[in-house]
């Protein structure tokens, strides 16, 4: 279903719940094969979506940043490992239905709590179309109707990934039908979709953090994702400085731009001279420009940070120092953003007392804040890295896409102010 | 803290997240031993307590309705009750920082899953002045911080139990200190309180349909609750009519005005004529007054009902017809809340039916909607029963109070374009 006059945004949203209701209602086996067949239809259409994005290309070149544009392209062979994915997607353990409890409530009445799809779900996404199928993928697989927001630099790859993936999902379920996916194509509805809080339950925004701030400022649909990653490295008085020096050029070297790259270093003050030289210059010789903030600029002879709270998505990170373990943590809390935050030392109640007490998504020791990650934690695919409290923290599979219900199987009892049976509240095996 | 001219609510809510954190930071003993303090302390102020209580009682009579009055009275032995209440959570297993799931990334490199404190709650209740210590117990076991903010008709009963716990935080754990809780006093700041979603985690409402409706419409912050709990029961073809008689009479007259009630009852239309009817006259003679959907309306007589969509909280349901299985759910998805539902047959393939495919909250085959409770579901204490889709659904205990942290315990490991590690991805025992 594509958004145009005769169907607004709301009677996709309303649409998609019913699709999903019915998707939810197939057995795990036509939500497999529906899988295959994106799959396979991606692969078969291989030249139609190379030549629809390379017109994509061709329209966005000088219009968009460099980035942006390598990031709009398809890859040549993009096709087959997206298809790989998705099969993959096919093949994990079926999600809805699944068993987290079991409960003997009374004689004769037994509770179960299980896995559901959300319902509804919005992704707003930039550039990437190859996030589509993907995303696509693992609502279908998690039973969920899906409202898709591309942007307009993707119109074209968009349009045809969308047909061929509801044309798979009307073929193989066609009491499911197309309306499961919707996809809105005009370029200021974004507003609109933001105000639906009714019909949709979900918000995934994919792209820039200026995006997903702005979605998080202006909607009241819960919103899975983060609009910073300011993630920290404290380098307490106990570190190995091997490792300390391995783990922080990693961890912004290795991809600067990514949001779980370190944005500052936290160097307890213990280290400064020799220690602190030789990290200082490994970063510089890594290619890192370094700025100070308030004490280590003067002590350090660095340029000033923008901010105690900065995010350089660059080769540019901030050190800083700091007299103890308690300030460092404090600082993190002060000036973090909830991500990812890793201590460096042999000194294990350092690391055990940073660890309980480090209120972010992710806290390592010993490690790259890099390894933030939903491949990296094992997870098959990433929905996405979320800051909030609420639903889903840090990196997000699949479970982010679900919810629960609770079933209860009786042989007719009663309440009765709590008299009419015994409770006997004994949890039951999960099998 | 009590919000005066000197503090904002936002300055209360970024306090109690400093204290959270220190709470948090504590051994589990401590908070055990907070709410052991809290609990000898009520006790001891019992006489006073209920001084303050009368104070207000009095200054209630004849302004508020005599439902609320009753929800503002505490009963002679409601503080016993209260402190053994608290106790009982001091009691259970430790929520914070349990171990969820353990995962070797690659050797020498851990992954765990661990519950964690959400942050920073607000309370808002109605009456129920007993609601306040219940509530800040479930918040101190669990290690978060609160604002609270009571009826203005519970003003002395609410100010002294705020200090009392206060004071019992402070002495036990000074460096946690009276910050934890902030009690909002004035009276209209409550528009003040839903602006604060940069500083505030979850708002829990405890009180009428029409103050949880406000909550949502007016806020940014998630919400945990429910404004409407319009519950159905399905009397399918095949239901043995003694138990749906018994299940329907005990769903709508054991406690009428809660949100469990039942307020409509599907029959499907091949019981018409003596089976309804006897169904009919059982909860006439049980005092239900009962109102007649579109087609049941004139098939049995009845009056019409005000909506497809009504809660009635009171001795009245509204009976329809249906002409199937599928008619029913899609009656349910349509007309429903999204709360609890249960179906009466004795068809096991149709109550597999229903359960696999109603999309709400809970739902039953063959038992009471009332059974749809914290208590019941053996939850110990219930924070609340939420509709919504999003972190916590149904019933929600102290669960619903938590979110999770990863922890990651690594020698060093770095990402280096995920070549410098092998990836084994190994689930380990949780012990």
């Amino acid at each position: 279903m594509v958004a145009g006059n005769e169907s607004s945004a709301r009677d996709m949203a309303i649409k998609a719940r019913a699709a999903s209701r019915a998707l939810q209602a197939l057995p795990s086996a036509d939500r497999v094969a529906i899988l295959n067949r994106i799959a396979d239809s991606l692969q078969a259409h291989e030249a139609q979506i190379m030549a629809e994005n390379a017109i994509d290309v061709e329209a966005a070149q000088g219009k968009v940043s460099e980035a942006l544009l390598q990031r709009l392209v398809l890859k040549p062979n993009k096709i087959a490992q997206l298809a790989d994915g998705i099969r993959a997607i096919a093949k994990q353990e079926e999600p809805v239905g699944r068993l987290l409890s079991r409960l003997e409530v009374a004689e004769g009445l037994v509770l179960d709590k299980v896995t559901s799809p959300i319902g509804v779900l919005l992704i707003i996404f930039e550039a990437r179309p190859d996030a589509l199928p993907q995303i696509a993928s693992l609502a279908i697989r998690s039973g969920n109707g899906l409202l898709l927001k591309g942007g307009k630099e993707a119109t074209r790859s968009n349009a045809l990934l969308h047909k061929l993936i509801v044309d798979a999902v009307a073929e193989v379920a066609p009491g499911v039908g197309r309306d499961l996916i919707g996809l809105v194509t005009s370029r200021d509805e974004i507003d609109q979709l933001l105000k639906l809080h009714d019909v949709i339950d979900l918000v995934i925004p994919r792209g820039s953090n200026q995006l997903v701030s702005y979605i998080q400022q202006h909607t009241k649909i819960p919103v899975l994702g983060h609009a910073d990653g300011i993630c920290h490295i404290y380098v307490d008085a106990a570190a190995d400085m091997g490792k300390a020096t391995r783990i922080c050029v990693d961890a912004k070297v290795d991809y600067p731009a990514a949001c779980n790259a370190v944005e500052k270093i936290l160097v307890h003050d213990s280290l400064v001279g020799d220690k602190l030289d030789s990290l200082v210059k490994a970063l510089q010789d890594a290619g890192v420009t370094l700025h100070g903030g308030e004490r280590a600029a003067g002590a350090l002879g660095l340029p000033t940070a923008p901010s105690a709270r900065h995010e350089y998505s660059s080769l540019d990170a901030t050190v800083e120092l700091v007299s103890s373990l308690d300030e460092a943590i404090n600082h993190i809390h002060n000036h973090g953003s909830g991500h990812t935050e890793s201590i460096i030392t042999e000194d294990q109640q350092a690391a055990d007392d940073f660890l309980r007490r480090v209120d972010s998504a992710c806290v390592f020791h010993n490690a790259s804040t890099r390894f933030s990650d939903g491949y990296r934690f094992g997870l098959g695919a990433e929905v996405g890295i979320s800051t909030a409290r609420i639903h889903a923290r840090g990196p997000v599979g699949v479970e982010g896409l679900l919810t629960t219900r609770y079933l209860m199987r009786g042989t007719g009892q009663t309440v009765e102010k709590d008299k009419a049976v015994a409770y006997t509240h004994r949890p039951l095996p999960l099998n």
